[in-house]
């Protein structure tokens, strides 16, 4: 769509930090479109294979564009973005890195895989070892600066927003980010063609796609976290076959969720003939970690819901 | 619908006990009607108050009907469990109970709501304070008798099921458990018209409706935990108009559910001028807890989705 302004690539930065330099500033109510590079900065290639995650230069990863600058934006301001538009790239990959991911002890290897997609229909997607995930282009990392002083990492999400990495942050949403610092500064990145709640291996669909994005202020909103409005439904991508869904039930959230992922891996590979690591890679593309009890002490429930309709 | 068997509501128990004397035998392949109580065991009717919160006998609680012997059932099978029919009453309660519920710190007073609905229609439930619930009928509690012996709670659930309270254990589902003990001791009550993913405030529109299901057995399963499949979507009657979404960010996801949860009353009691107590009843009956994100080292989010179809 015809923005405002662009932001390109090269015009970002990898990691949180309120004397960052801004790229552009904005008043309330222009609208921008971002380019971020994917979760790899480039490093990845459809050419690229699993031995290149051994070397990757992790400094570079999950790089954002910005930071922007909303003109009048002050401490305990809410911005308001609203996202107006996704343009996909076609490409995308999914990947194991060691060390990495909710099962990180049973997966201790790398593993890859590079997907294509169809960037015009956004038509499920083939996975090769089975299956074809439904695709919703979504925006992993919105952020403003902290106003705690120096560097912040990147890779976890905070109070002001950043790699909150939420599926149904897409097409139509305004999110709400408690503002830190006078002008905001706002960044956006990790942009994703297909993720499920919970993000299970830690990476989704990483794809490049182009953001359009306008901006609002709500004066003196003291938010404490972020929070949002979709405009509709936001998984009738994924939901029309019905579910399969493990659970995990102990005094643990963690090793609950821990427990129906292992349960649900195991479903999947007995059932398609799909290797564990493929299984781990695609239910973090479509399948959804959620709370279904958390008052019947001592005992909590996660459940984990893969879509049917990946192999109908 | 016609079943091979009825079960009443004074044929059952209070707790897991793999000595509570059988009710029933039936063949896999037969049909049976239950018609649980509610989770008060009928001490709170359409004329009761909060005040008698306090003087419940929670010896009652969460009757469940059963046991039911599933003839050839051994340790190692799964029981799975087809839930055919739901015939609802029309009247249903929710509660908040001192000491009990996601945020009992912050509630420490007994309230009551007392629901009337369309029992034939199921169209949406008005609220009192302001709503409009969308129902889905379900059931809170099925499951089977532990092998370890004595008399287990019937509050917490378990390996082998029991309250597990999960939204989607509803008509069409196939619940498969982990048998333990020979003929398996299947129970079933704490029926609900709704209930949020999480049951945040710890009951739902709790409501007495006859359940009626068939029984299958699979041969040395060796499930871990329970697990279900549904045979379509989950959540189309609340998702329409989109969702409220507020998160809680850090290292540890009940804390972050406890936060998502408290912003989200806080957006509602603003927004609809609606009590805070009002507001924790109203989104323990139709929002759902999400775990959006549990990868990002070292924080996770919790997501809580509140329907905007309840206000529109």
């Amino acid at each position: 769509m015809k923005c405002t302004y662009t932001i390109h690539r090269h015009q970002g930065h990898y990691g949180w930090d309120n004397s960052n330099p801004p790229v552009l500033t904005i008043a309330p109510g222009e609208t921008i479109e971002f380019h971020p590079n994917d979760a790899s900065n480039g490093q990845i290639t459809v050419d690229s294979t699993a031995a290149e995650l051994m070397t990757l230069d992790f400094d570079q990863v999950n790089p954002v564009v910005g930071p922007v600058v909303i003109d009048g934006a002050q401490a305990g301001d809410a911005l308001k973005v609203t996202l107006l538009d996704f343009t996909p790239s076609g490409f995308g990959w999914t990947a194991n890195i060691p060390g990495f991911g909710l099962l990180a002890d049973q997966f201790p290897d790398p593993h890859l895989h590079i997907w294509k997609y169809d960037a015009d229909a956004i038509a499920p997607a083939l996975y090769g070892p089975g299956g074809r995930v439904p695709l919703k282009p979504m925006c992993g990392t919105l952020g403003v600066a902290p106003a705690e002083l120096g560097q912040h990492s990147i890779i976890p999400p905070r109070r002001v927003g950043g790699n909150m990495d939420i599926r149904d942050i897409a097409l139509g949403t305004e999110l709400y980010l408690p503002v830190e610092v006078s002008g905001a500064l706002f960044s956006l990145g990790d942009t994703h063609a297909a993720q499920g709640d919970g993000e299970i291996c830690g990476t989704a669909i990483e794809s490049p796609i182009a953001v359009a994005a306008k901006f609002a202020l709500i004066k003196d909103a003291n938010l404490r976290f972020p929070r949002f409005t979709t405009p509709g439904p936001v998984s009738r991508h994924l939901d029309a076959a019905g579910y399969e869904v493990t659970t995990g039930i102990g005094p643990d959230l963690m090793s609950a969720a821990q427990q129906a992922v292992a349960d649900m891996l195991e479903l999947l590979a007995t059932r398609y003939q799909l290797n564990p690591i493929d299984a781990y890679l695609l239910c973090s593309v479509c399948a959804d970690l959620r709370i279904s009890e958390i008052v019947d002490m001592p005992n909590w429930i996660v459940s984990f819901y893969f879509p049917r309709v990946v192999f109908e």
